[in-house]
């Protein structure tokens, strides 16, 4: 049998087992993933979204986010970004090139409806994320429905690394190929 | 005693005993970080770096890295960059805004001599990182000292998020101020 990193095919199917259970909640090493984005003065800016949704066929990654949060700002002006996770159990780095939608309104109803009443206190805090406070918890909470926003992010590019003991493998995965994988040097 | 994550002297000690035992090795949460870069043709990269020092007294943290990789032609172009990791034990995210420098050639001969020599391997793969390969281990692996580079990264600001159960905290911290730290919307 051969290992799961020495074949594009196993290797694809282990880092979408990893992205489905992630986003089901099953994998905590892909359930909490880093967003890169182009920062607004320049540079680059990070942070952890909580994976959603992953849906192979398609190709894309669900996340959901506060309308007032900035990377909703710095996606609207550059939808480029990239989503990574390493885990260090499968010693598996996997970074996603996406390009991503944000929906808003009644698109988004059925979404909504599923956020469980206390995690929807979060689209709704007041000041908006990034105000000063004079003490850390001087914040108004009541959901807010208008602020609930959907977050599609449509691969174009998989890029995964194997850091094995001994030997390290690196491949990528291209929509534009199909997703038939090519090794590259790592 | 106040909790560690309700007053912003202790939230800072926490990270940055995160961010030096993540150095040392001792401290697997912050010992590979997220770091975000901007794309050369636009939108953000990003990928996991493994921390090589921290020194709080100078605001810095280290990392090393290939001359060939990607990175370092996106951090030539644009010097502005965030690191990231999240603590799953405390709860704990940490976002680091930071200019990067970029070191070789006589000034890292002392960080060279300290790299053991299996890893030096890592500094001397042809073809270059990303080219394709016929066979995923079709590499020649001969140490190349003038490959290695050190990344300073210059903190600018470290924006701390503290997800309790109950509430959430978040700070921000900046050079221009000294470090003082503020309480911002979470």
């Amino acid at each position: 049998m051969t290992d799961w990193w020495a074949e594009l095919g196993q290797l694809q199917d282990r880092f979408w087992t990893c992205l489905c259970d992630g986003a089901a909640g099953r994998h905590p090493a892909a359930r909490f993933l880093a967003l890169a984005t182009a920062g607004q003065t320049g540079g680059a800016e990070a942070r952890m979204v909580v994976l959603r949704g992953a849906d192979r066929g398609n190709g894309s990654l669900t996340v959901h986010t506060d309308t007032l949060s900035a990377k909703v700002s710095e996606l609207r002006a550059d939808p480029r970004a990239s989503l990574l996770f390493w885990d260090p159990d499968l010693r598996l780095q996997v970074r996603l090139k996406v390009e991503v939608g944000i929906d808003t309104g009644q698109v988004v109803d059925a979404d909504w409806q599923r956020v469980p009443e206390p995690a929807r206190r979060v689209y709704g805090i007041l000041p908006p994320p990034g105000a000063d406070l004079t003490a850390p918890v001087d914040l108004a909470t009541l959901p807010d429905r208008s602020r609930f926003a959907v977050m599609t992010c449509t691969i174009t590019r998989i890029d995964a690394l194997h850091l094995g003991r001994t030997t390290h493998r690196r491949a990528m995965f291209r929509r534009s190929d199909d997703w038939i994988g090519q090794w590259i040097a790592p």
